[in-house]
């Protein structure tokens, strides 16, 4: 019983992002809340990814278990800002066409969250090499959807 | 030999937090980078635990498994800040105090990481009526901090 217990909550912390990509657009009480945080997380998530640059340019001493911590806040960090862009939360850098094409948006947001997942996989594979390759593909994915989506500074 | 590298690659999942805060200060190229990230992970690690104030006020049914989630981020995101509180980062919403008093500022914040602890047992207990202690413990010290190092806005 016990066990089970255990198990269900664990399938229950699994479970965590889907819950909260589903419900979280109704915890923002107002746009500018939505804004904050999902720029918010956006500048955690990019602080973390960031610190790999150094590592995959040999400009850093590889630690395995350093970028697989950066990477791992990454991958948790990449599932949230999207419950925040819902309809009525236009504001902050989001370029209108996050809502005006919402099909793309949804497609660059879901290769950039794979192109994370493969990352994390290299990451745990402690090999730089593997690193690198999964990090420039994860770049250029921020990178097509920023130059779509997000206006500049 | 395989099993092995998954226990040592989840031990170093788990001291990852610890490898950040003592690397992290390094990550900031300006003290504004460190202001942005610290002033980040505040907005988005208080949407979270203010997402379960409603339900333990009973203004919202009670989701354990949501709530589980919830404090989960929580509980990662309450680690990252203190790294970027380093000396040549006064600045943003950080009372000077922060660095004139750090022995102060430190015993808050570690009450404030111990009180996000046991809110995570709580959750996992499953109960209800924990989880409303340990959300109003966590709160107190959320408040203690902020009253003493925080401006308003």
């Amino acid at each position: 019983m016990k066990t089970l217990f255990r198990v269900l909550t664990l399938a229950g912390m699994a479970a965590a992002p889907m819950l909260l990509s589903s419900a979280a657009y109704a915890q923002f009480a107002k746009a500018e809340d939505a804004v904050a945080y999902r720029e918010s997380v956006m500048t955690v998530m990019s602080s973390h990814f960031g610190r790999i640059g150094p590592v995959v340019k040999g400009e850093r001493p590889y630690d395995a278990a350093q970028v697989q911590a950066d990477v791992a806040l990454v991958a948790i960090l990449s599932k949230l800002p999207w419950a925040a862009f819902g309809t009525g939360t236009e504001g902050g850098r989001a370029k209108p066409d996050v809502w005006a094409d919402n099909a793309k948006f949804k497609q660059r947001s879901d290769a950039f969250q794979e192109n994370v997942a493969k990352l994390a996989t290299a990451a745990q594979s402690g090999k730089l090499e593997q690193v690198r390759t999964a990090f420039g593909d994860t770049a250029a994915s921020c990178k097509a959807c920023h130059d779509a989506f997000r206006k500049p500074k």
